[in-house]
């Protein structure tokens, strides 16, 4: 089993409606690894950092199985910084601060120990460098799994549809479906995106679940109703983690098999909103997601006999 | 079997980004017996017309085993009449005109013969007029299911809080759940309402689908994702309509009895919004339900093993 990781590794400050942290480690790579790793091991993570970023988190990703042969340390300078503000309904948030820093300048670069991964997961970076990554690998990985962001559909779009033409899975929310497809309609979103590439797209919509589409085939995987969303950040790239983390160990990229990934992302996302950072990740034992998947299953299970007429 | 249904019987004017009806029928009761009347018969019509409802209209109802008997028509007055332009994203709507007309004066009278009914479905209405058909119950209703909305928490909050204290299922959408319970969170929300008095909530979030609650335990439907929303018009009353319809046809109402027919009523909500007003309703087949309804199954369908750890 093995699985590459490309992605941010970083500090964030953040402000919820309900509290405001310190500046914390995020990054979308350090979600995603902490979430995978779940699953499957080893992880091997490409990011940058800078010399500020804690050796202890390091070291503490290392026990859990990641690689970090991939990670360039930038020694005199920094890592890069987000700062943000939640506002009530926790699915919207403005940027408060953004220091590019080490990650203005990332040029990755593929050990030739990670050669032969099965799965690629492109984590929310520019789409040069996803593209250069990709390009690096002498095997196409039999899944190449991407996120992006409006950001990148409004300053880079070439260049992304580019990689789309490259993968097999997008990753996107319902407002960033709409503006690659320039349809409001998810269903007719979803038919213009798969026509861009990736055979499976996942439109994640908080909250509200998320939506897989493959071929004429759609399923959707329900969020589970909290009592309290203390802290979104990092919930995409660990229900990212737990998806690519899942199918690296099940080995199954069938339209099942990504139906049960995706439910798996979706537990594990669960959690990581319950405190601020990657903090409940690291808290997590092998029961608590059981019972979180299971909860998965209730909220969904009925059982019907057809009546009509 | 019986059910009774109070509501509005009307006419609506609806303008969407895709096109506008004449002025149509509808009315939350026609709505409700016209999903209804798929599952179960007699159903037992509580409403007010006036001297300008199409006799046809009528005809057909009774057609479908909707008895009229408790349905007053005012001759010499006009029915309820509703205007509205619905936005792009076809969840929020602006009202252009409201006549009360004969709903204005609207005094129930139950029927001697709908007397010893097992559910008694009470579409939005105002709340005083929703106590009114539950006080002339000689025997309670083994089921008593009542849609409100915005305006009465707004403006009769005390009589509602009272018809709260007597029903057994709510329904309300999500905006409606936080403003009667002062809470954002949909799940404490719920916890707050259930102390009013219904033992089931349902909370519908149009395109997101809709959430049972009933004591510790919480159910999710999902809606269909469709190519195209017609118009939503009717969409929540064809909803509760075929959720009591089944309900009265299995007199099965417990949370897993509930659970199903929350799937009936969105898959029969699903077909309202693909015309305007009623049209799609009245072409129904018992194939096409139960078509609709296996596509739901195969929505929300997945196998999972836990591999965690």
């Amino acid at each position: 089993m093995s699985l590459i990781v490309v992605g941010s590794m970083a500090f964030d400050a953040i402000e919820t409606p309900f509290g405001r942290s310190d500046k914390i480690v995020g990054g979308a790579a350090t979600y995603i690894a902490w979430s995978a790793s779940n699953f499957t091991k080893p992880i091997q993570q490409i990011s940058v950092v800078g010399g500020d970023f804690p050796q202890e988190e390091l070291d503490m990703l290392v026990k859990r199985g990641v690689n970090l042969e991939g990670v360039q340390v930038k020694k005199d300078k920094k890592s890069f910084f987000w700062s943000g503000r939640y506002h009530m309904d926790m699915n919207t948030r403005d940027t408060l601060e953004t220091q590019l820093n080490v990650l203005g300048e990332f040029e990755p670069v593929v050990p030739r120990s990670y050669q032969g991964a099965d799965i690629l997961m492109l984590g929310n970076l520019s789409p040069a460098v996803q593209l250069s990554v990709i390009d690096q690998m002498q095997k196409r990985p039999r899944l190449i799994v991407l996120d992006t962001m409006n950001f990148w559909m409004e300053t880079a779009l070439p260049d992304l549809e580019t990689v789309l033409s490259k993968i097999d899975v997008l990753l996107v929310n319902d407002s960033e479906a709409r503006q690659l497809s320039g349809q409001y309609s998810l269903v007719r979103a979803a038919k213009e995106i798969i026509k861009m590439g990736p055979k499976f797209l996942i439109i994640k919509k908080g909250e509200h679940g998320a939506l897989l589409f493959h071929d004429d085939h759609v399923f959707f995987a329900p969020a589970l109703p909290l009592e309290e969303v203390f802290d979104p950040t990092g919930a995409g790239d660990t229900f990212a983690g737990g998806f690519a983390g899942y199918l690296d160990n099940t080995k199954d990229f069938s339209f099942e098999g990504m139906k049960s990934a995706i439910i798996v992302g979706s537990a594990i996302a669960s959690f990581c909103v319950e405190k601020f950072g990657t903090t409940r990740l690291k808290e997590l034992s092998k029961n608590d997601i059981d019972e979180r998947i299971q909860e998965f299953v209730d909220l969904v299970n009925f059982d019907i006999s057809l009546v009509a007429g």
